[in-house]
């Protein structure tokens, strides 16, 4: 937990442009897996945790009463027989101190307190809730219906918490420089720890307990594939052999919940094949060139595009593309090997403020989201600023149902050349994936610098 | 996946208890973290999982339609598009054909069927749910308020699958024996890795890296702690020291969902102190006598008892109790130290079936659960059935709140020495647990032999 006065701040802040009314922060509750009391681990919801701090005890609301200047915690203390259970637990006074919060209720007092404001005309600021049973919560306590909740979200709310929260404060940073850190050494495990006959579920375990040992978690479930043409694959059961290109994006969180998100591709065995060594190269170029364009007033949807086209270019080179490169981007031909968007802004959440709403936290009124196929996944595509911290990555994937389906469309014909894509159906997927601060000229590698090049990934596997 | 007769058989077993009505499981769906699309380890519904083997895959719904004699998978195969980001996917009428189910149909013909069945008078069965997007999904699906939804669950069909599931086949007995060993492999690497410097988390990650290596996961949050006085504490950053005690309470879900469950308790550093190993002892002898006295058609319940007379006896001789040692636990005095049940069935679910209500599940009409503090965390209490499977998990806990507590209300003082507590309240708590098999003429320990005595841990410990 920062210093309280951090806390205060925060939350001056947020009163200073809401103005008025009332905020609701529902604190995460357990999330049952197959039962009601065998539980997920926890975890708090960030806005939750960026006003208050307060990490790791389910059940707790936050209200800032803006009009009347009050900031209550409404939690529980646990009883003497809760104890039995759980061993001491800080009483909520003391929590509410730490944060700087002077005002503590029980939880059963928060529905008439609530219910009083909103009668006496005080306007309800919340945000809508990515859990049902958060969603059932609020409407219970607000009392109304469930499809009334996200319909009365706050607007207002989300986009001042979002004007606060993409900008990383230096304590922020040193943070997530330490879930970055946390990646790096799950990484660096992955890269020398696969081997031809080892599973991927084998290696994503032994990540997920770094992640664990550093005092968090994984920020998101680890993908380690050998199917790395597919974007969202989990390690599965499958044993790994000589010649696959092994595809790992993953990223601890800390003890303060902070994240990192970093995507190395390695060699099942000691070296690259040569065709892999080929297109890795083009994806690093892309990635390079991404970063160096990074500084504040460049649209993150240009950078997207940089490395679209520095992908086409590669694979132009190499005669799976043709024509004019930029032609090529315009028409969303890269779009048949790079079907997501270049990376995402992170913090407390991997994608971070994902809950908010992406066309309020990646896009601005005069930038809107695309719709179409390929940048309809990009999460983030308005001006940088300093101390936005986001990643970049870029990545190949020669995804076979997509080859052929667009092939048999005849989709980009002007600029796919789909007989040399025959070979390249289980090639797998290439991304390398970094974190970045951005300042106030350029940007800053968040994390101490992980092998990125294939020579350097060869001599750590043989290190 | 068992071969499909499996499944058919046990849906057939269904129908015949049931007679009559529309059977409908909701498949349980992906579990948000953080934001929608972030989603904690997937964990399908156990008895979703027991009617139809299908296992890994969310938003599905399986509904037995006894009248008409028809068991029908609603759920959607993936699209070219999902597949970019998923991979290959098998169709449902594969999955289904697996399971020896007939009928497919797509997830928006959902409604309209159990609408029309529920129209025509059919009686619709489903238990209730324990997650709150399940409830909400039931609660559209047959057209019902919220508060409905549990009132409105088919105790028939509770009963029906109790009657089922508490009865492990030979196949399944195989299963549970697979996660037990992965759970045996979790105690050995705690055992011999745990020792002073180290954190309680650094161990926990690596327990739970072995069981996602086992090809599955936890089954439950893992208990490693020093803090084993109070029962339900995750591991967390502690740093162990010499002489501090280490409870491990963990245990493995195999790929196939079926789960161990297991705890040891150790030194931190190479041996137990004199009282620890006291201690530890009286627990062992406690464990013993209720595992030597498991078969069918004794209740549980008076293993329970038996157990807290062993444990009372024991701390009698150590002069911490006084009197008569039946009369102490008729009085409930040995729940100053043994505050929990002695055990539970194990299954699919690690309390199985949980949440189909204990007192379905444990328990009779003749013979209910109890109120009173203590036998109220008995899980189950009824006579024992050959292939039952059952933990056995006696423990001493010297919870300082409690100890404090009790003693100032001057509570069982005729049976407790609360002056010889006093050097106990910094000493923690002891537990030792196995899983077993329930046999004709008694029981059977699942899982490989694991050091269990103060020797046998001291010598792996060293080893």
């Amino acid at each position: 937990m920062f210093p309280s006065k951090t806390y205060i701040e925060r939350r001056y802040q947020l009163k200073k442009t809401l103005k008025s009314g009332l905020v609701i922060f529902p604190g995460n509750a357990e999330s049952p897996m197959n039962y009601a009391d065998n539980w997920y681990p926890f975890m708090q919801d960030s806005s939750f945790l960026y006003y208050t701090g307060i990490n790791g005890i389910p059940n707790l609301y936050f209200l800032i009463d803006i009009d009347n200047d009050r900031d209550i915690l409404f939690g529980n203390d646990a009883t003497p027989e809760e104890m039995v259970w759980t061993g001491a637990a800080a009483p909520m006074a003391d929590l509410a101190a730490k944060s700087g919060i002077t005002s503590v209720k029980v939880v059963n007092e928060l529905e008439a307190y609530v219910r009083q404001k909103k009668q006496k005309g005080q306007q309800i600021h919340y945000l809508s809730p990515y859990r049902a049973d958060t969603k059932i919560r609020l409407a219970e306590l607000l009392g109304i219906k469930l499809a009334e909740v996200d319909k009365n979200k706050s607007v207002n709310l989300i986009k001042a918490i979002v004007a606060q929260r993409e900008i990383k404060s230096d304590e922020e940073l040193v943070e997530i420089e330490k879930a970055v850190n946390t990646t790096v050494a799950m990484h660096t495990h992955a890269i020398k720890n696969t081997r031809p006959g080892r599973t991927e579920l084998q290696i994503a375990g032994e990540l997920q307990s770094i992640a664990i040992g550093g005092g968090g978690n994984i920020a998101f479930p680890i993908i380690l594939t050998k199917n790395g043409q597919y974007l969202h694959v989990h390690a599965t059961q499958n044993t790994l052999s000589e010649g696959d290109l092994v595809l790992c994006d993953c990223g601890a969180e800390n003890a303060m919940g902070y994240t990192g998100d970093m995507t190395r591709t390695f060699p099942a065995g000691k070296k690259f094949n040569a065709l892999q060594r080929n297109v890795y190269d083009i994806v690093l170029n892309a990635h390079n060139s991404a970063v160096a364009a990074l500084k504040p007033g460049v649209h993150y949807k240009d950078l997207h595009l940089l490395a679209a086209k520095k992908l086409v270019e590669g694979l132009t080179d190499m005669g799976m593309m043709k024509g004019n490169a930029d032609d090529a981007v315009a028409a969303g031909a890269h779009t048949l090997f790079f079907q997501c968007g270049l990376g995402h802004m992170m913090g407390l959440d991997i994608h971070d403020m994902e809950n908010l709403g992406e066309h309020y936290v990646g896009y601005t009124p005069d930038l809107k989201k695309s719709t179409e196929f390929g940048l309809k996944s990009l999460r983030l595509g308005k001006a940088l600023k300093e101390n936005f911290v986001v990643t970049v990555e870029p990545g190949l994937y020669f995804n076979p149902f997509l080859i052929d389906a667009w092939r048999a469309e005849g989709k980009y014909t002007d600029f796919v050349n789909y007989d040399e894509l025959e070979k390249m159906k289980n090639f797998g997927g290439i991304r390398v994936e970094e974190d970045f601060a951005i300042t106030a000229s350029g940007s800053r590698l968040l994390g101490k610098p992980l092998a990125k090049t294939p020579e350097a990934i060869e001599e750590l596997k043989n290190s």
